[in-house]
């Protein structure tokens, strides 16, 4: 956040105007419920473009009707430990938690439950998906893919989306390893704030329209890409392409949706693919009962001794040592439950346009 | 392989090789014809490392009786979609073929299998696996962990292995989609190189014993360790060191194996670790029937256009353009059934001294 300007506000508030705004326009209250919620947990946790900085691209989506706001959400295929959901091209936020619902549930009677689903829409922070597992003392893994900004490693073109992988292990006494990663060298997001403060991005982020590496970020926003986790051949720029490609499959050729290019945009200035393969996006949430392989106090006592071992590593000079990872969002939590979120001024500006457009009021 | 010397080997003649080593130290016939196939798996696909050069480790753990080669593999625990192994510090090349097919034998039963495997040693290639459940029209995933070589970002020395993912989708006309990576930055193996050259390795594949990075091979070597794909923070590090630690809990804290720094070695000249946490190293396998989720056709057939989408991918300046995951183990394949496997002349000496010491004949 630095020192960009912003308001604090209480995460109540956020939550419960981001139900009025869905509510507006025809979600039944339960499922308004459940959507503003994924948002919340992606603004406590610091994911913070995942969160309220997108209820305007929701509100536009919904009020354009390119979103379905009372979907019928059916199993077109399943097995035992498997099912593949349509959407009806509902809000990511509601079709999400359902399919999830759905793993758990599968998990619960066979062991594990995988649900590949299409015909959906962006369905906030991956983590929030593996967070609900976690719950059921369950192993979860979230997955979805995203409008292209991503080239392939010796592409000069947008492909692929930022194809995040999210999984997560319960502990005993310590908190979870929640993993939560795009499958890119870095955000979008980070990108356009680097062209807001007139700054360079680092190496190996970028390529321009004609697909040269790039520093500047305005080159990557006029036609260029993001480059796949590791950058280029040497650094491993293939793996990160390979991620992007697991991501895409199982999210949408297995469930039928827009693989690739020809995901639909999740915003109104992007340009919509001339061609469809499929229905909407995808996703693709997995969870496994652990006590279908081992006693789970057993696992989650040595998660924390994990975790005390990984935090004891020797450090790296000039660090304090190997993270855990969600110990970044852990952290944010603990500070945005007390002290509220940090939201930036044009995201309060958004809610302002929201909020005149509907005649509901954020009451802050 | 290059301009390096080396001979070129009809693959038979490794198998057969590989496979009367095994009987020599009491591996049955079956198993060891098992065994043999990984590895010349391996061989064929150009994945030099994984292939009949580890053949002398294999021997001398065998020798030494640091594996057992008549185990007695279990299951501990299982549901209907899951199961974990214990697989009686048996080869992994026979423990891991054996987890591998119980998890194709659920999927048919359940729509997906998933195998943790605790008690193992080094299985050979990933990919070797998914290959195997591409027979079976489903989707195959295979990791495993091993020996400490690579560093958490901000660790500055050894804590993780080089933690492969594997999975593979099939397709129509086209042949299947094959990822089998490493979650680090590079191999160990071309870190061995650059020292047989005498050159320096790229910058961000490693750091030396102090945790400062160096393009010097020989400084990882000496205590260093290898970055985790993405190398540093500003590249994504932390994601690599994500799917080191994702790999790591499925196929070791949920089998009950010596996950993180406390895997055994796979080498008579790496330390053994002073503590242990489980039973010998762990695999994880998966697999996914395609016809749980999608009609299979019409997913071959959406792999196919998947394939043809990707290759028309507007270059980067200077290349031909994306390639496919597996494109290049395909060529090698293809190129070694034909010609026979260059194998370099250290290996080819390997042999003879496995020859000699157990007194069975190369043929070559």
């Amino acid at each position: 956040m630095g020192t960009e300007e912003h308001l604090m506000v209480p995460i109540k508030k956020l939550k419960a105007f981001s139900r009025k705004v869905f509510m507006h326009f025809g979600v039944n209250e339960q499922d308004a419920g459940v959507a503003s919620d994924v948002l919340a947990t992606a603004d406590l946790r610091g994911i913070d473009s995942h969160g309220v900085a997108r209820l305007i691209t929701y509100h536009d989506m919904l009020e354009l009707g390119r979103i379905n706001p009372e979907p019928e959400i059916t199993i077109t295929r399943e097995s035992a430990s498997t099912a593949t959901v349509d959407g009806d091209n509902g809000l990511g936020l509601v079709v999400g938690p359902k399919a999830n619902a759905m793993a758990i549930s599968k998990a619960r009677e066979a062991g594990s439950g995988w649900v590949s689903v299409c015909n959906t829409n962006h369905f906030g922070a991956a983590g929030h998906y593996v967070l609900e597992a976690l719950e059921h003392d369950m192993i979860g893994w979230a997955m979805t893919n995203s409008t292209k900004l991503v080239a392939p490693l010796w592409g000069a073109e947008r492909m692929l989306g930022t194809n995040p992988i999210a999984i997560g292990f319960p502990g005993l006494e310590q908190p979870p390893i929640v993993i939560d990663m795009a499958s890119c060298a870095a955000a979008y997001g980070k990108v356009e704030i680097a062209i807001r403060k007139q700054e360079q991005v680092p190496h190996g982020w970028i390529i321009d329209k004609d697909g040269h590496q790039t520093v500047d970020p305005q080159a990557m926003v006029d036609g260029g890409a993001i480059l796949p986790l590791g950058s280029m051949r040497d650094q491993g720029g293939h793996k990160g392409y390979c991620l992007a490609v697991m991501v895409d499959v199982l999210s949408c050729v297995l469930s039928g949706a827009n693989w690739g290019p020809f995901a639909p945009p999740f915003a109104l200035r992007q340009e919509i693919p001339g061609r469809s393969v499929g229905r909407g996006i995808g996703h693709f949430f997995g969870a496994m009962r652990i006590d279908a392989f081992i006693d789970p106090d057993e696992f989650k006592r040595q998660i924390d001794e994990y975790i005390a071992v990984f935090r004891a590593t020797k450090p790296e000079p000039g660090t304090d040592g190997p993270l855990i990872p969600g110990d970044p969002e852990r952290e944010a939590e603990a500070e945005r439950r007390e002290n509220g979120v940090p939201v930036l001024l044009p995201v309060i500006n958004d809610i302002r346009t929201v909020a005149e457009k509907t005649g509901l009021d954020p009451e802050f």
